[in-house]
């Protein structure tokens, strides 16, 4: 078998490229751009609760590095380096293969380096468990926050809301499973945010619930128009409304900006090929989401993702 | 029970000090000091394999952040920012209080910020899974690292090395136990190493087998002296040797650095309150520890920790 010394060097050492140093020393030594802050995040995916056992291990390297690029693009931030840590049952180095195949895929498309990580044996039957870190920059001043919306805002939200949930909820629809299992982080459109934008956050628990995080922080209430939130097509109306307001995992943008930007963003979709839907307004009052039918009439929203909700 | 976001928030998201954002957002926004280069690492402890079950989630707090700064440590940087991801099988609200009361009291002594995270549920009768991430910074072009030994140069070990190992091997020793759970990193020794050291290592998987990452990366080889190695009292010569030289965990750093800087090595443990010993010295040739005895015998050395050897 394989020592863990050896599978590192195999499939995850590469040479540095931007990294002065990467996967090899004690630590990876990066080089920040002079005039730009620094962008972190970190996110921990386990076997059983973030993916089924058996997932397709290229697959989970897309989905790894996916979730963290998506926290990068909705700080409106460039990912740069990535950092890496599996917990494995065993060395199957089929396994460990694979998963680095899908990761250096998205990797090389958003121009990230892994720089660093730690490949250790899990508990013998226990779960696996992915933690994957990536680091990002983004010019001084012009980071995405949630706490800059402001009442008269547009609310904006890119793509399809819906797919991955539906995948949960009905299995084998492979549209659906791609939204789940394969999610195209936002990076292109989150830098052109940038100055644009009052405020963003990616779409991970729940498209109301979501959009409760930026009203919390900015202190502001919300008017949504059920009908003009881009759906991916269900054919049951009940689960439809399930799935695009509280559904998670689907990994669009879901932002706020003034309505004097409303012409700079409707010629995004043209410029990086990603559709954007204006669903609502940004309304002063207490952080809370009122989501209204067709008819004018509003619409209960169920409670999003809570990892340790009862 | 406490909801993912209320957990979050009641232990872990603390105002942002020196990060532009903290806790709380997409992602954390950190601003880089001038002429500082950036050094980032990451470590993963799973429950049955890095921790018993049941261990003292204080000493785990501790431990978690520990290890990740004896990293910092052995590239001669200053810790500044953590990210922390945790998988728990249920949200134990007294379980996390203890654990971030352990971490932060270790965070404030080396003045690291907490910046970031993951909370989420792991599979139900699951292992606790911790992943933390630490940055630091280093001046430009003084990191330390594993491949500038030169043969002539001094091999030096801080503390005391074969504590921890003791400790797993004889439980109930308590000084031995505390070298294992509360491992000290060695980080004010790491900033003085700075421009005086050749190369650096943190002994985390044994100091034969550390040495030997050195050795490799510089491309030479190393004759130690046993009996210079600075030794956790240990009554039994077979047991000791064992884990002497090839325990794991014990965290300190092993250095090298040209005979010139004896002088200014030697003052250190004076200032910083550290012991250090010189233990031997680098070779040329290939990348191999010879130990020997104090009759000026080879010592056979067992191979150190590999998370995925047979």
């Amino acid at each position: 078998m394989a020592s863990e010394f050896e599978i590192i060097r195999r499939y995850f050492d590469r040479p540095a490229r931007s990294a002065l140093l990467g996967v090899g020393d004690d630590a990876a030594l990066l080089v920040p751009a002079v005039g730009m802050e620094l962008v972190a995040t970190t996110d921990l995916l386990s076997e059983g609760i973030h993916f089924r056992s058996g997932a397709d291990p290229r697959k989970l390297g897309h989905k790894a590095l996916a979730v963290n690029l998506s926290d990068i693009a909705a700080m409106g931030a460039t990912p740069r380096w990535a950092l890496l840590a599996i917990a494995l049952p065993a060395a199957d180095e089929r396994w460990i293969a694979q998963f680095a195949e899908g990761m250096f895929a998205l990797a090389a498309r958003h121009d990230t380096e892994l720089v660093g990580g730690d490949t250790t044996r899990g508990p013998a039957s226990g779960p696996i468990t992915i933690c994957m870190t990536v680091l990002g920059e983004v010019p001084a001043g012009l980071a995405l926050l949630r706490g800059g919306a402001r009442p008269g805002d547009d609310i904006w939200v890119s793509g399809e809301l819906g797919g991955a949930a539906l995948a949960l909820a009905r299995p084998g629809i492979a549209a659906a499973a791609m939204r789940l299992d394969e999610p195209e982080p936002r990076v292109a459109l989150g830098e052109r945010l940038r100055g644009l934008a009052s405020a963003a956050i990616d779409v991970s628990d729940g498209f109301a619930q979501d959009l409760g995080h930026i009203l919390e922080r900015s202190g502001v209430g919300a008017l949504v128009h059920y009908d003009r939130l881009p759906r991916f097509p269900i054919d049951d109306p009940e689960l439809e409304r399930r799935c695009v307001l509280s559904g998670g995992d689907d990994y669009e943008l879901l932002f706020t900006a003034s309505q004097g930007a409303r012409g700079e963003i409707e010629a995004l979709p043209a410029e990086i090929g990603l559709a954007l839907a204006r669903v609502g307004s940004i309304q002063p009052g207490d952080p809370k989401v009122v989501v209204l039918d067709a008819q004018g009439r509003p619409i209960r929203v169920a409670p999003g993702f809570d990892h340790f909700a009862p």
